[in-house]
């Protein structure tokens, strides 16, 4: 298991620990007063007993005219050292908006120069459901019972992932479309990218 | 404080109880062998802790053209005896589906006899989020912070609200949207029900 | 060419004379009064210097829980006797309702015990533009420039397709987004199959 | 009836000319070889017998985290000397996708430095179909039947209408959607102002 050092900001927990991709996690381990901040343990609790609220997002660079011209995908090692890939993912915190879980995510995982493009509408373009058993639904994540509003975010700037593990890789939407990427995405992350996909026309 | 029984049925936890508008509240309070099972100081502490995830519904009367014609208020009693109108709504379990959680609260807020038909599409209209502190967004929920998906649910049978404390008013879309009704709706609701008839096309 | 005999009901002008996977077609060649009948030769015409505006309903059948369980596919004969598959499709009369095309092209590639449900939301899931010339978008159509509004249509009835050349299968999600499928489909309309499907969560 | 002056861009019909709240008009009136241009007499032909595409676009200012602060209406005179208040509306042309007609009558309206974020998604958030007849939906059009794809659009830039009769006004949400504004609005779209403010959260 990997070693997990403390967030050094307190107000922000990372993607990684938070992540529906990333390893099993919490909350800094020093003390926090802020009610709605759970420890390693009462985050593990929690996630036996409700579904956890999650957005993803899958960030697409689009040309002029509103078009999708390229998705980013994220390639992340896993605490075992397999690489794998994935989306922008994290846990939405108690009293953060889901706007703002977004945001966060998504300059957690890209970098603070991305400059995302947050739609203007609430409503995700689907919920994908992770259950902690395979087959219930499309999506599966062995630690938890998750609940993921999903977005396309097309981003402007540069994406620079923050943490070691990460790198985004642009590809066409055929190349995210394919069957060779669905079988490197885990949780069924595959099948996301598609619908993402489709809801932009992107989709053949 | 109303006492509150336990629920006759472990397998069915209520709209009031669980529901967005109902008094604080959570499952039985005898044993109960599922882990997703909280006692209720369990899910109270959640509740200080998590955004729980909500379903709501707006039922709705259409005619042969899919056109939505009617639209099915709650008139629920608070436990302070005082009457307030609001929709169908309540929480996702640990380990139910979405689909299963919004059929559940349609089926014990309007009965057996409702027949709805649940949308194929799992996209909601809308994400209302409801924080205990008035004026964060447009819903408030005093005893959490609460993130429901929306639905418009068409109903085909007959409404027979299962518990004493409810009746379901229809109203034609223009009263449905009125300031006179959003100002007997709880938790900012009235705004929720304009937002569901804007996507239906029904809102003047 | 194939010869073609006058609508024997002038109130219903037909999913293959319409269609935008039938052959060049007007209306009946008898007079009539309403202004908004062409003759084929204006209808010829206009498809020249207009975009033509379409419906397109992708029928499905739903399980209790408004899931998705199987899609119908149309099979149908081409004037040069080819056999094709496709969707429900038809064009908008002048003065007519999106909705009102819908159900009137369903009902006439389907039957008039089909029983559809429309969908209560006036928003397609896409908008599907076919170009005269291939590779513009995903979607062509040799006749004419038609963009059609797509939806998807639960049926609960039982469908008899009214004419000779057309037939209903009913085929999973899976094998209805297939790339044998796709390879069958006029038009491009493989892709517009994935992204309805996409848009119900049945796209894996 | 105004005197019109052919427009001096042959490749740029206008907004006024072909919008849906402009007064009646076609196309240039000299010779154009575009088998898909119209003149005057054509167009005019055309709208008695066929439904019109349009689209129409609600200009918003979004803060940085894609949340709608500020809305576009725009101020326009009519022939006859009446201000009217409207949207961004104007027809698609044979020929032309949806995306390309939606840029390039923003444009024309808002002029070529408001930087227009077209969205990804082609699915408009409602269509609004305009009839000749009052009362038959909620947008009327003495013109034509006019079927309109209608799109949020966020702007970014500075927005200088290119025709002296037309002014761009910024409104919160809250006096978008007033009655006083519905009021002002040509067409019945008062009431499209509502479902897009509706469709991004913003409606009240």
């Amino acid at each position: 298991m990997a070693v997990r050092t403390p967030d050094p900001d307190p107000g922000d927990d990372g993607g990684e620990r938070e992540s529906l991709s990333g390893p099993f996690s919490g909350a800094p381990s020093g003390p926090n007063t802020n009610p709605g901040w759970l420890s390693e343990v009462e985050l593990a609790e929690a996630r036996r007993r409700l579904p956890m609220l999650y957005v993803e997002a899958l960030p697409v660079r689009t040309d002029g005219m509103g078009m999708v011209t390229q998705v980013g995908i994220l390639l992340r090692a896993t605490p075992l050292g397999e690489m794998t890939r994935t989306l922008v993912s994290g846990r939405v915190r108690y009293g953060e908006t889901v706007r703002d879980a977004l945001f966060r995510h998504v300059e957690n995982d890209l970098g603070p120069m991305a400059f995302p493009l947050l739609p203007p509408q609430p409503a995700p373009f689907t919920v994908a459901e992770y259950f902690p058993l395979p087959g219930v639904s499309a999506f599966h994540d062995d630690r938890q019972h998750a609940v993921a509003l999903a977005f396309v975010v097309p981003v402007t700037g540069t994406c620079e992932p923050r943490q070691d593990a990460l790198e985004v890789t642009w590809l066409s939407p055929e190349e995210a479309a394919s069957d060779a990427l669905a079988a490197e995405m885990e949780g069924g992350r595959g099948t996301l990218v598609r619908q993402a996909l489709a809801s932009v026309g992107a989709l053949r």
